[in-house]
């Protein structure tokens, strides 16, 4: 294996073929197969988001993935900002279409002719939906698995709001649901206000939520978007207010995608393998017998107990294979929890518990089995959650002055005027771009750069 | 609504829109949009056959959806049978693409490239994989609100072995789990072999479930398929035997769709709208409270009590609706049990239980509210399983000579010579096409049309 920290390209490509997440020699470049170990681990990401704005009342719907080319032209910025990503249908058998169809690089144009139908009055309001669904990029950059990629796992809530208020309100649910999200995965994350010209095509203004690789570059892995009435009024989306006048809505977008499994690998890893936070290890126990007299037997009653408690466990009773092998290799994958049963457990009845990211064992009672493991998946989490803070401590450094911003390593936060042509020179002489301004900072002082009245802003490479 | 029997099409669409199950006035025709309560529906049929798959060591996997017309183009009658009917790929942005992509129509040609990647010996035998994904069809045909449509929900499980016997085996673990799927919804069905001129292209042999709709038409709900060595020999998937000789494994697959959806809703319902089985009603139960003192406290107590016990259940409290409206409306969207509460339920400690399919209502004792709604749900499952059962058996009736043919109603049972001539005559003269041999019956009989030795089959109308 890969040192992580030194060739991190190389160790991330690596974990994800030996802990067998993704299959990138699919036919088509850029479009890889999920297997089942990584798909488990999405599915259970995907359950953690749903859990989060089910409880906050959106509703979960399924739009078609084909948009013809007159539903995407309706709203200008937006279709500019896609159009160089499209992939086109154009063909139905032999017959050349009437009309091309656009598998869907987001779905605002999929959904918002139909929201036109469905808003009528206040009591339509709000309008709360999400879908989890693929999503397709023409991507003509070097593609990676799970960052840039042309088939994108994708979640994406969009509502409808009576007033601008009320959708501000929305940006900030979102902020909590994030916050409960990120913790689930123990992602530390900052808050940055995309500049104008990287905002989301047609949005008045992107929240994105970024973190740092041990790469040193900052990973976009979720963003939030206000609306105002910009797509609204291109498609019409009105409702009849109590005085009998019509007035447009206010729109808001969530998106996250499969960068939430990225950074988990990415951030959480370490030189022997995959870390992964309890609620989405597709196994959270292992249990590894050790051969001889009445192991097998003890190892599926500790498997029973735990299972009806509600835990994912696994009891590796592969033959041929070394315990020595065994522990190694649910390490690369990351289980959270490893048990070893062998004579002495059976005879004592007590189980030996280790734990992924915490050094030493512990042989606990069996009839304490259940606590004890969730005990060990609690304390996994906390160093998980933990490193994860301190490595983004250390990566997100404080530039004071110009020279700072020549640190070869890392994201550098500095005060910014907020104008192109400061952000430009950083990009040109440090190879830095603006990842905005901090929204979750109220620091104030003089534009590094110009010297201007500036907010704290981040600069950095970005994947 | 619709009389469910007169018209029976003019009813089911009508049902789809007014309990809110998707919308077909999305812009791309034969495309709809799921809304949140059918796929909900959906959602749950989904976790019922991953539980059932699951249970028999499947993984699930998750392929790209488009494939390169190369990958098609190697098993000639794979090809052949849907070349006619996929969408293609042919430009990326502005840039006319290289090689064309088709959208799956099935993915055989996108998985088993890879299949011959990652099987390399017994040891990696049997491969059982699945996925739960949209697939694609340029349909020319009416389209049809779950039943022919152009974005289909597909479930497809592929597997490899390493002998014909072990794919034999297989076949009849399908049938295992779909008896397990098919009671979980109430359907009956039956079991035909496809003629050779209607199997899946590239397939040894088809293996159909088909239902019957109100309309007296078929439809097929579930098909598995032995494909053999064909699949095998054309994309190169062997593994190396224990004599160092390489051998070309043998595969199956089992499809469906939401054609599951179309026969609850044709099958189940009646003249007032939906009836569903409990296991796939997003919500169970319905508590709709009779406004009076104490009632809405008392609701919410009986809603936890319910909650907690794991039933999905909804509180009506809209205001500005008559509980005999919310009546009406959760019988129309087809919820099993309804539970009013009202003033004299709550001095008494009681709950009034009325169930979908069943006349009369019952008072319970609070304390006993989870095993009574448990029971009332169990009786109206019976209810739905019994009524299917008969449903069928009035529809799929025997014909003795040919002159039964030309009954206007149901599927005919016959017995058939098998060959295309008597199959064209039937279908030519009586509007009735061969479903197939009745895998399930092996009665024997001379050919209702030439006289010589032939099995039992069905005629009929299908969608």
């Amino acid at each position: 294996m890969e040192n992580r920290k030194e060739n991190f390209s190389e160790w991330y490509n690596e974990i994800i073929v030996s802990s067998e997440l993704s299959d990138k020699r699919y036919p088509v470049k850029g479009m890889n197969v999920w297997l089942p170990y990584g798909w488990k681990i999405m599915q259970l990401i995907d359950g953690i988001i749903r859990r989060e704005v089910d409880k906050n009342n959106f509703q979960e719907v399924s739009f078609p993935v084909l948009i013809t080319r007159d539903q995407l032209n309706v709203e200008f910025e937006h279709i500019r900002g896609f159009e160089n990503e499209i992939y086109w249908v154009t063909k139905g058998g032999k017959e050349k279409l009437d009309v091309d169809l656009a598998l869907r690089p987001t779905s605002e144009s999929a959904m918002y002719p139909m929201f036109s139908l469905w808003i009528r009055s206040h009591a339509d309001l709000p309008l709360k939906a999400y879908q989890i669904v693929s999503v397709y990029r023409y991507e003509t950059k070097h593609t990676r698995s799970f960052i840039r990629i042309r088939e994108i796992h994708f979640f994406e809530a969009h509502t409808a709001h009576a007033s601008y208020e009320d959708a501000e309100a929305q940006m900030e649910e979102y902020r909590r649901i994030w916050k409960n999200i990120s913790e689930a995965l123990g992602l530390a994350y900052m808050q940055d206000i995309r500049p104008e010209w990287d905002k989301f095509p047609g949005a008045v203004y992107t929240l994105a939520f970024d973190t740092v690789m041990p790469s040193n570059r900052s990973l976009q892995i979720g963003t939030i978007h206000e609306y105002g009435t910009n797509f609204a009024k291109s498609y019409g989306i009105k409702y009849l207010k109590d005085d009998g006048t019509y007035e447009y809505v206010n729109q808001t977008t969530f998106g996250m995608s499969e960068r939430l499994l990225a950074a988990v690998i990415g951030i959480h890893g370490d030189d022997t393998g995959l870390i992964l936070p309890p609620a989405i290890a597709p196994y959270q126990v292992v249990i590894v017998p050790i051969p001889g007299d009445g192991v097998d037997a003890y190892s599926r009653k500790i498997g029973d107990i735990l299972k009806n408690s509600g835990i994912r466990v696994k009891i590796d009773d592969r033959e041929n294979y070394t315990p020595g092998y065994k522990f190694n290799d649910w390490e690369m994958r990351g289980v959270p929890v490893r048990i070893e049963t062998g004579v002495k457990e059976v005879s004592g009845n007590t189980a030996t518990i280790a734990m992924r990211n915490i050094r030493g064992k512990k042989t606990v009672p069996l009839d304490r089995i259940v606590e004890s493991v969730n005990d060990a998946m609690e304390k996994v989490m906390e160093k998980i959650t933990e490193n994860a803070r301190k490595d983004f401590e250390k990566r997100v450094f404080m530039a004071n002055s110009e020279n700072d911003l020549s640190a070869p390593e890392g994201l550098a936060m500095a005060y910014w005027c907020g104008s192109r042509e400061c952000s430009d020179l950083i990009e040109k002489k440090y190879e830095r771009s603006a990842l905005g301004f901090r929204n979750d900072r109220n620091d104030s002082g003089k534009c590094i750069i110009c010297g201007k009245d500036g907010k704290i802003a981040v600069f950095g490479r970005s994947y």
